[in-house]
């Protein structure tokens, strides 16, 4: 038999998971032209620093013309180099060049994703990107295939490592978020400037690309509402703790219904306590993890490594199989899906639960006076603690379910009242218990 | 513009799984349009009884006669009728006619599930079957797809969910597994006759199905090592219990050494220690999960309702929309890949851990001759614990990693000890703590 022609591929981006990309297809060459039914190829990989020593890799295929090697025409672009330009123009160039592009780019989706999808249709090439969300975990492919048969109502992720790790050592050491980001820095789960990661916007980039997926309509990172950890203190983790909760940073995706009572969907990341018994709150440390609620299927739970140069190329290369077998059997990776059209509603038409921890003047009637500015908003009220006495009296509620606007309002009323000193600590509670 | 073509889909069963395809398909008609780019038609029912009332789906749809409309050319068949035959011959037909097959039968895919792959490559049609493992949990996809750029070295799974059920309620009662099998009967979790769970056959096709998968290797239910969890005792969930673990029904897939050194998979279901720590301890109920291990993504596991009318039918209508999918852009399912043809080794070549519980005469001397049968076998002990005095006493023995042979060796030689009055209780010990 004749060997069959070889899947060729341009690897834009060499660093962590661009040398991952190279090193595994390499050891796993064999298994990789058993699975596709051809060899696949490697032709190139566009580096910022052709002289950097890069064990392992084949320096012939290095080059530093990263739109000479895009626009080559290989069978598949690897995307890999991150951020909005250059990737964005590669990207587009490879396209327009009849390659077939497999990224990992979640900003650039986030931001710009119809863009991609229509030059993939205009050019009948695939776009694949199961690496931009939850690294090594399979859930785009899930989301816009396995799943593609039901109804989605509401996806809740971990899909940002670094919080994670803080948030599990805040929780495990009664640390402070200062002292424990230190740490995290130390061993190199947090970057020296951590904001992107701790303001919540890598989590929002990535809640956005789900909330596409999950909701056949078009979602972009300005949609989301987003708050990160940077406020979460000990003393939020220890009433958590009492209350038998944990907090994550999640990405929330969801049904709602807007204030004309039409469908919408909401996207926010933001911290939150979820039940100690919620499948959610055992992910720990680095991990990731992503929750959908179907009508049909029930609850689903997808766990994995989310970042990382190894588990980010095993995401890559299945979609290079996936990919090289189209080229082979002339089939289509699935478009992108926003035929829905649903308008973005605002977080205040979320419905939550909220915790908060007031500290209140210990005197005669606060608490009647606390729970009737609760019953002003007719938020209602599921459990009131009330610690210590004198100066250091301290008032913890958690109501049921309201509107999130409702619960804001709420909040600001407490904040006028006489007997309260301070509002010490606000935060949505989600996951049935 | 023109509406195009529908895809037409036959239904072969009208049982509990079947009901509900046909449910959801009405239901959700307009969002499959949408995501299919064209009309999704249900052109018949095939059922046993056409008189039993069945509310909500079109009396005209039924048909008693399954042949016929298997054979009548529907661009996609459904089969949700399970067992060997008359299910074999269906599908067989409906690919004859062309037509592309979706199928939840676990059953025929392990027994031979070959002649069905060899059927759709040379009709050129797809064959789907992600509801055959772990209902609504998007499994096989994601190993057959995102997963395949990687090599997967392990898989861990809980595949059943009336067994999941009885060892969570003996964990949590403290009951013994007759009681709580009579409960889980009451309850609809169990059959009448519970066999086909509690032996750990359905289990096992489960097992011979993801190991194929997982390992690019023909895998049939034949080849799978199967014990059930009748024999689980309340005394062996205590002890357990006190060693921090969980017992569970695992379906293990693993690649190993054979005694020649050469590669080879081990496919395995049993009841196992597991630790609380693990991500499969928390595991409860009737859900379902499966730990999959793979060299560059690390750890991923997958979790859900495995069984249930809607659960199952949103898995099948997921794969009903690849294959229309398919049908629109002349795209093909992965066909069955087995080329790596590596030898099924027996359960004797597993590297495992085990617990044995021993009850002992109380002398003197008695550990030391317990410990020395284990060293003769080379099996290295990590904990022993003695419970108890005079006629009560017990021994528990944990041990570190050794052949699965070298430790039955081990028990049949405890077996003939003077010192040891009866094995109480074996079994083996799986997941890193």
């Amino acid at each position: 038999m004749d060997e069959p022609q070889p899947i060729t591929v341009a690897l834009l981006g060499g660093g962590t998971v661009g040398g991952e990309v190279a090193r595994l297809m390499a050891v796993n060459a064999d298994d990789l032209r058993a699975r596709v039914g051809a060899p696949v190829q490697l032709t190139g990989i566009a580096v910022r620093d052709r002289a950097r020593p890069r064990p392992g890799i084949d320096p012939s295929l290095l080059t530093d013309d990263a739109m000479g090697l895009a626009g080559s025409g290989a069978d598949i672009v690897i995307e890999v180099m991150g951020g909005i330009e250059p990737a964005r123009s590669l990207i587009l160039a490879a396209m327009a060049a009849g390659s077939s592009v497999v990224t990992a780019n979640k900003a650039l989706l986030a931001a710009d994703g119809a863009s991609l999808f229509a030059a993939a249709a205009a050019h009948d090439v695939d776009l694949y990107f199961e690496a931009s969300v939850a690294g090594a975990i399979p859930i785009l492919r899930p989301m816009r295939e396995s799943m593609v048969g039901d109804r989605i109502t509401r996806v809740l992720g971990i899909v940002n490592g670094t919080t994670n790790f803080i948030l599990t050592k805040m929780d495990e050491l009664g640390a402070d978020y200062a002292e424990v980001l230190a740490e995290a820095q130390a061993l190199g789960y947090a970057e020296a400037d951590p904001t992107a990661d701790v303001a919540g916007h890598d989590a929002a980039a990535k809640a956005a690309i789900l909330a596409e997926l999950a909701f056949h309509t078009s979602v972009t990172i300005a949609d989301v509402h987003c708050e990160g950890i940077t406020n979460v203190t000990a003393a939020d983790m220890q009433a958590a703790r009492d209350m038998g909760f944990v907090i994550k940073l999640l990405a929330v995706a969801e049904l709602a219904a807007g204030s004309d009572g039409e469908p919408g969907v909401i996207v926010r990341v933001h911290p939150a306590m979820v039940p100690r018994t919620h499948p959610l709150a055992s992910v720990r440390e680095a991990f990731n993890a992503v929750f959908v609620s179907a009508d049909a299927a029930g609850e689903v739970m997808f766990y994995g490594r989310g970042a990382g140069g190894a588990p980010t190329a095993s995401a890559v290369l299945g979609d290079v199989v996936a990919a090289a077998r189209n080229r082979r059997t002339g089939g289509r990776a699935p478009g992108q899906s926003t035929y829905a059209r649903l308008p973005v509603l605002p977080v205040g038409a979320a419905s939550t639960r909220y915790y908060v921890n007031i500290d209140v003047a210990d005197r005669p009637g606060v608490l009647a006076s606390i729970a009737s500015t609760f019953a002003l908003e007719e938020v209602s009220i599921q459990v009131v603690r009330q610690d210590g006495h004198g100066e250091d009296a301290g008032l913890i509620v958690r109501t049921h379910q309201a509107s999130d606007e409702a619960l804001s309002r709420t909040v600001e009323r407490l904040r006028a009242l006489d007997c309260v000193r301070r509002v010490v600590g606000v935060m949505r509670v989600e996951g049935e218990a």
